[in-house]
């Protein structure tokens, strides 16, 4: 007699709970890293995460899971969500299969020396010590997507590591449109007033700074029972299931602007995260979507919501009362002018919300090239600092600034910067439907209710896991597939409003 | 041909680092859990670490590592170092198979029932919510030391869980001291005029109370790189590594003792394991020799360094100068009278350094009684408040205070408690060997020279790791078994100091 389907699927859920238990663990020993553990450390736990590491893929290659998922998938008595699950399930399996452990530990080597020569390289500002490094990662990547296999593009098979379903042909009219009509708006801006950010750069208190942000993102609907902030020299969300999802962020007493959004941004992604299916864990559909749609979370809240008047008419006050002397002459029209104000500069994570998508699109143009032989490892400086004098006007003063700023290529992480754009994009998108389907939604955020928006996130988003590809999600919330118009309207409306 | 030795040891050791980093990742996810995890967290807290217990376990019992180890025992070019790790892990291997699985599980089911019911006890204040638990976990107990084999007494083979080599034969005599020898100091002390603590009772800031703790530990030779202090409900001490050993303690405001003296005895503690042979990470050389060696690492520290006139010549003026309104008119005579006040008391976590043995002599007898069945687990509260109101003249008021005050039993440690008296003993018989050993020891501790006895005891005793019982290491190091006399010597002088 065959196992019955209830009895297969609770042993696919017990494997699967089981590599979720380990890889949880593996991210509090991550999380433990950057926030409080000693220097010295560091040694070990480098070998106790590669061990998790070893143990959870054991159960997630292991011949048992492949039967089961292999039966259940032919199996017509599963639920909907246990359907889904197991058809994730196997799409993963499969996909991990395409790698022999051969390769897996090639990459894993290269990543780490890589990631040694970057800090390297860094350190003594020196491009060409990265370059072979990187020409090596460069080769490991094709080969990977080789394995995976791929229809049109070899940027398709690793893109889907990040964005399920994405690929060159849909992202080349995203960033087409960064392109093309991005820069006219950029330059009416250059053309405008400068506003002043001068009510950022005073005095901030590191501890009323804290207390603050804590405050914002308690408005916002955070659960500090289920989660909380912590200092680090990065920002990062990190989830041990959705009762326990923890966000770090670091603090500059002479730029209130560096916590803030940070907190706001991170915080965005923690809601994503509180608000994932408890009862789904370690199973696909208690995971998130997408990193697009993960970054669509923390955007739309870092700068639909945070950067928008509305709310700052209910914060505006608050955040006075936290700083009366620094802020006794800054009016909210001021504040929220500073917050929004545009203007190109070398490094991403500090961009504007205009000038942040040139260079994503550099990054991805310059993969894209990679990836097809057209651009070689060693050219790459002169190849970002053109695309920097000719997309932001400005050429970075060294590699540290330019072509060494980012870590993900060290890590072999191609295809993971279009996220940040998508994320940007779905965002504008949902919120303007949001903004359809609340009634008075700024209204509500000058008076200081944010839950109608974070439990309308929840309804239309949050709650499916990755039941839904981005773009079938989208959809499925907005009645149309990504439409970067979206974006194009919040922007000139916004900057209409800044630069008058 | 037969695999060579060296390879066969490699590979025991990858096995038993394996187990040690997962072991150590559990206790990573342990002391979040007790210092910074959010409430909510909790639930697949319980989970995550269950699923790390078993895959450690599964590596620990696994067919490969009992070949192997049987191999290797037979091998004649071992290195000492190689054949004492290799006999002690086949010690530990062939102990935990003497333990079915079925059994090894309901004694986990019947440890949380038993805490759980310990809990609702304690919270209600009604033993006999205890009392049918613990009944079972006496009965399984039983079963365990049946399963594991003795020769004399059931005890002896359950004390070996905690101190290897202990037996009753050997333990009789150290409480028949306490027994017969400790009540006199005590009735010496009572008829002597009492001195007064209140110098610990005021207003004492946390931050600078935090601040002074910390230069201690540094002054004792704690390596802040190699571990941190923070906040817990329960002081305890925690090893991921010897390179990263933590700390942590309570704070009360109004009364200073507690957390001077947790942090030196945990301090105590931690400079054990970072003192543990780094390159032994994760086999019987690297771990400590038995929970009474460790024990008497704390209470060396605690007691005999921590509560003596010497190191309080050099602290006391550092101490004033952190609390210099508090402590104004406190002489370091005062101070020290203070610290080492005796007076009979209720909790054994908080007792003085004579009555501390009745506590633990109570719960000997109590042990011995259960296992032989002399004792009825619902006659408990009874036994514990005549022999309380036999040794210490005081009767509980109720049983939270009584017999429900340790959470040891409801986990079924049963043999536990005695290590705490032998760690006093071997501590007050270390102490007077390294005052043999070092010059002047008194002097260099008035001068903050805390270094030679660190070294001393990182020579004597750290670095051996289990290479050695503690009754062969006791011999080793002091060139006699366990002598009790030092003890009694100890007490004597400090109470006449103390007392006049």
């Amino acid at each position: 007699m065959p196992d019955s389907t209830h009895n297969l699927y609770t042993e696919y859920v017990t494997l699967m709970q089981k590599a979720a238990d380990i890889s949880n663990a593996a991210a509090v020993l991550e999380w433990d890293q950057e926030t409080y553990m000693p220097a010295k450390g560091a040694e070990h736990r480098a070998r106790q995460l590669a061990t998790l590491a070893a143990q959870a893929h054991d159960i997630l290659t292991s011949a048992r899971l492949e039967t089961i998922l292999k039966e259940l998938s032919h199996r017509k008595d599963l639920s909907n969500t246990e359907h889904a699950n197991v058809r994730l399930s196997l799409h993963d399996f499969e996909k991990n299969k395409k790698l022999p452990s051969s390769f897996v530990e090639s990459l894993s080597k290269q990543s780490s020396e890589c990631f040694n020569a970057w800090i390297e390289a860094r350190h003594k500002k020196d491009y060409s010590i990265f370059a072979p490094s990187l020409a090596k990662m460069i080769a490991l990547k094709q080969e990977q997507a080789r394995l995976y296999g791929y229809i049109d593009h070899p940027y398709d098979a690793l893109l889907d590591d990040y964005e399920p379903g994405a690929t060159v042909a849909m992202l080349e009219p995203v960033f087409a449109m960064i392109r093309e009509q991005l820069p006219p708006v950029l330059a009416k801006i250059k053309a405008a007033k400068q506003v002043s950010n001068d009510c950022f750069h005073k005095d901030f208190p590191k501890q009323q700074q804290w207390d603050f942000s804590e405050n914002v993102l308690r408005k916002m609907g955070y659960d500090f029972e289920a989660g909380r902030q912590d200092y680090a020299e990065h920002p990062f969300t990190t989830s041990f299931s959705s009762k326990d999802v923890r966000i770090t962020t670091r603090v500059d007493e002479h730029n209130y602007a560096s916590l803030l959004w940070s907190t706001i941004h991170e915080g965005g992604h923690a809601l994503y995260e509180q608000g994932l299916p408890f009862e789904q864990y370690g199973l696909p559909l208690g995971a998130a979507a997408s990193l697009g749609i993960h970054e669509s979370q923390s955007r739309l809240w870092e700068n639909c919501v945070g950067r928008g008047i509305a709310s700052w008419q209910y914060f505006y006050p608050l955040l006075q009362s936290y700083f009366p002397e620094q802020l006794a002459n800054v009016t909210v029209d001021t504040f929220f002018k500073a917050m929004n104000r545009v203007e190109p500069s070398l490094i991403r994570t500090e961009a504007d919300e205009v000038t942040y998508h040139f260079h994503v699109m550099i990054r991805y143009e310059i993969e894209k090239g990679l990836l097809e032989n057209k651009i070689d490892a060693k050219d790459l400086p002169q190849v970002w600092n053109s695309m920097y004098e000719k997309y932001l006007g400005i050429t970075p003063p060294d590699d540290v600034k330019g072509i060494l700023q980012d870590v993900h290529w060290s890590h072999g992480s191609f295809g993971y910067f279009p996220t940040y754009s998508l994320g940007s994009f779905y965002a504008a998108q949902f919120f303007a439907q949001a903004h359809k389907e609340i009634t008075d939604l700024d209204l509500k955020f000058a008076r200081g209710e944010f839950e109608p928006l974070l439990l309308w996130l929840r309804d239309k988003i949050h709650q499916y896991g990755r039941r839904y590809t981005s773009e079938e999600l989208c959809e499925k919330v907005t009645g149309e597939q990504l439409n970067t118009a979206y974006f194009m309207t919040y922007i000139n409306d916004k900057y209409a409003a800044v630069y008058s």
